[in-house]
């Protein structure tokens, strides 16, 4: 029973099947290809905008990427404490910016909001020289909590960074769950949202690798492409890059992968909820739950074979954080399964 | 008629039999999955050797990161002026590792040899502050320009760097047309010809985004596996990449591949150089061919539909270096065609 | 009434003097002139230890200089959330470790502790590829806020960072200051307490511009010479910067000039927390001051003609902070006329 | 007999006054004092033009930080093979463009020229995605070999840079001796002949640490107060850098200075050449002479206490190059005495 994470699932056959596709004729690469030319013309159908794309190998890179044309190296980066760029990649933000810094703030649910953003600028005055510059802000949709973020929240935070001369990101590795869960447009919850660039993720929802950079503010791409390349991150056969996301939004894929996922964590959620000795921490928007129980439950579910995230990483602690993610391959019965294990 | 790049052909049958493959069951990925394992358990077969394995998105990625674990940052790195990491990778080298210079070394055939390292370490005393500091020799096998060390070259080479307390990098973006070319093992090119890291690629070689960075020396490896994370290169379903090399390796792949590229460039070398007007500028060792022609044949060619690539890039020189590659995809007939508008 | 920085006060005539002696005869400098070995000799003498001395141009490339040869570029350096290197140097620190992340650790007057620290370094398990990895403890003596920490709490903090494998940095731009209040040897505040390599300003107290960066684990050094090289911060008339360590530490005018910036601020400090509407912010330990007051007080002062530093940076706050700060050339008048306009 | 280098000479008396009077009064300093605004004010006059001027510690700071403007990472600087940024700064430029590339060009006497820069941009194509891009030009003015561009020359070069969209940048570590070699004026000598950039450099010319980053066109300073305070370059009492250099103006001293070194150099030079077994190298147009002689010659001299730099830094060549270099303080004694044991 494997709930640690949603890239444990593989790759959705549709998508294999749009790599053999790709795989037709003969081109040159380097984003240049037919290929690419007809993922970017999706992208722009997908997003109702004239976006600028570019192809990663992760999101780690997509975030950092984004991230190095939006501030100074002596910038810094407003995002949640908890947020991915700040914990889980190692310092890649720091590198592709430079030396820029993160300023990380707390926030309930894995979400930042104005207050916390408005306190944190207080710190970096502009034009005093001494003071590290306001550079960007980064959100995650959905959070590393699984929850998200409404258009208004989402609004109300890029009004104040542009107020503040600053850009907007949305790191979107499961950009897929909160867009079924919100059940809204690609565009409404980006650029009409005021988001300038998002990290666009595809391989926790089934892809293979595919990450893009989607830039809205095409003012901010500027030299995009030289960093891309700089970074190890162009692709030579770039249409198998490309191809993914031919797939992935091939017959509405994306959000039908989506859609079961959440639905698999909506459906395990409520009813861990409801047993005695576990208490929902945030949610369940999307993918993930976040449960509290106790460090005995915790050894049992070890024992049954579950395979899961103890989110604080100290298994001395009485009372335990606990992350699940279900997949675009969980099943109910897996679900079931778990949920008997729970009760034992 | 596609004769620009060996990137043109897309990916052979095998490798996406074994993308397949590797797609079976559900595993945490990060380099730690059995696919990844079995991976790096054939790497060591292969080179007869207890290596460690990386494994990146492109070559100039495995390029640089093996860079930045050879040299500190105000160290220089020993290279021909016209390799793949001083000419065409943007500055990636000088950004992973974070500053440090290319001292460009020139060659005749691309090749570098220990009489130029020597002349150009002259500008770098040991222990004087003001000068940047002995960072390490890199080589290319097969070169830039198809040709290829011998393993005595290589030693001698390494022997070098070695007495100058530098580690060899050897970028094998065309590892297995060198391979062939030289008939010998793995092994007798790369570590026993005193080969500290290894670029090995086999995107070029009928992968779709295959490249690994593999350690001879694991002295050298130190922190790689940080600043891999940290440039966005640690795969979440590292199986897809590993996959790749299983089915590179399967039942001498990667080899029959190479053998089929060189010996189409074999015969359009020396069908061509039997032909008036045409010269090779440089030996076929492998599956590149570099021949000057006048710029009326340039035209000729370009008019009759063949693609390939001008190297001076300036159309407007009288006599034109012209290279030519040849693909695991690369027919007869597609030779045969190409000779007919050479002969017209 | 110039209260705002210890900066504003000029050189004291001892240095002046000192410059002049340093300009007999000849040399070659780099720090291999007479002057600079007269000047680390005193440095060993002092520190009563072999140590290591590295002359640079601010207390800023000092303690970014000393970081980048403690941590790696993924590397965390744990830190007071106050912190010169966290809020004042424009990100130096990020600039010169060339990406490394300052986490900033909240306490009380200024002062980090274990218990701090060792909850910030639960987010950065050693051996987790994704995460950021511990890289050091930078403390500063005197604290931004004025106040010093004592052998003890030194210690503790110390141990704590080496049992992590961490060094620990001293930010002593206003080390004398700290030394007196203490009544201690340098020795004891430094490396019998734990401490690898110190920033030792002089500046603040006296000097024109002499920072120098000193190693007493000397393991530490290992290449920083180039570093500092790269950085600019090799000087080619180094005597002129050693000359003044020379002057400072002649007749103990470091520890004289210390002494009364702290006298001037110990009465200072006293007799406006005896007065009604001023409240001491922290204890004054050395050579600053923070003080409570109204918005009220705040503008007579101003109109009064004080210059002093709101630390909030927000004029519009109805209680502020202020920040009042003596020198070695700050009068018994001058406090005097201070006081009279803080009862006024 | 010390003909090493111009930074054995220690401080002419009047810059010593000079920091004396600025040593007058109280200020905050980070070139915010009334000795920098004076200084500011200063620059603008002997320039003749609305310049932006900044103080660093070295000549290499000036250098690299100026670079730091004009180009992005991924660019590329042309500068000669013998420039004082690609020999002599241990990778300052690399450090502080954050990876930019130099381009070294040959060139005879220590100059570049047009047709070079030319030859050399040929290698990075505008927009080639995989090629470094064209980032800035560097002239030394004297080169580093003591010889002078004329304004034809500098213009010439100026105007290529702009029309490959480059600005062009002055290492004036020895601008006065250029100055009066040409006899023209400031302004002449840069921004009227093009130039964009000047490292302004007095230590070597009489002062103690007063190096200069002056833009003429302003248009380039964008974040440099940011990139200066991040280096650790930003000094707080400022007024004794800026002291320094209204003192170098006084009264046409810097030209006096220059004159005398240079009228050294002149006669050490014609008086060397004139003798049998000794040969110019090139023209002495400064205060630098570089002359061939035997190897016997060489030890003859070390023998008889002469201090000087062979330039290949290679002793055992039969035949050795010879830098000598005339100060403010070299007197017409020392030279004769050099000249008495040349001929010996």
């Amino acid at each position: 029973m494997l709930f640690i994470s949603d890239t444990t699932a593989g790759v959705v056959p549709e998508i294999l099947q749009a790599l053999e596709k790709a795989n037709d004729g003969m081109f040159l690469g380097y984003e240049g290809d037919p290929v690419c030319r007809d993922m970017k013309a999706r992208f722009a159908e997908v997003f109702e905008s004239d976006v600028s794309v570019f192809l990663v190998a992760t999101g780690t890179a997509a975030n950092a990427l984004a991230l190095s044309v939006m501030t100074p190296p002596y910038g810094v980066v407003f995002a949640h404490d908890g947020s991915h760029i700040n914990v889980d990649e190692c310092g890649a933000p720091e590198f592709y910016t430079q030396g820029a810094k993160l300023a990380a703030i707390k926030g309930a649910n894995g979400k930042i909001d104005p207050t916390g953003i408005t306190a944190a600028l207080n710190d970096f005055p502009k034009g005093v020289v001494h003071r590290m510059q306001p550079g960007g802000v980064s959100i995650s949709q959905a959070t590393e909590r699984g929850t998200i973020y409404s258009l208004e929240e989402i609004k109300a935070i890029s009004d104040l960074a542009k107020s503040h001369g600053m850009a907007t990101h949305m790191d979107g590795a499961r950009f897929a769950n909160a867009l079924v869960a919100l059940n809204c447009s690609p565009a409404d919850m980006t650029w009409r949202a005021g988001v300038d660039v998002l990290s666009f993720g595809a391989t926790k929802n089934g892809a293979l690798m595919a990450e893009a950079v989607v830039f809205f503010n095409t003012d901010l791409v500027k030299d995009f492409a030289y960093r891309q390349k700089r970074g190890g991150h162009l692709f030579s056969k770039s249409r198998f890059s490309a191809g993914q996301f031919l797939g992935y939004f091939q017959d509405d894929l994306w959000r039908r992968l989506a859609r079961h996922s959440n639905a698999m964590a909506a459906k395990l959620g409520a009813r861990l909820a409801a047993l005695p000795g576990y208490e929902l921490d945030c949610p369940v928007d999307t993918n993930q739950i976040f449960v509290k129980m106790s460090s005995d439950r915790v050894r049992h579910w070890q024992e049954a074979g579950v395979q899961f995230y103890l989110w604080s990483g100290d298994p001395t602690e009485a009372r335990q954080l606990v992350r699940l993610v279900c997949s675009w391959k969980t099943t109910d019965e897996q679900v079931d399964q778990l949920l008997e294990v729970a009760k034992g």
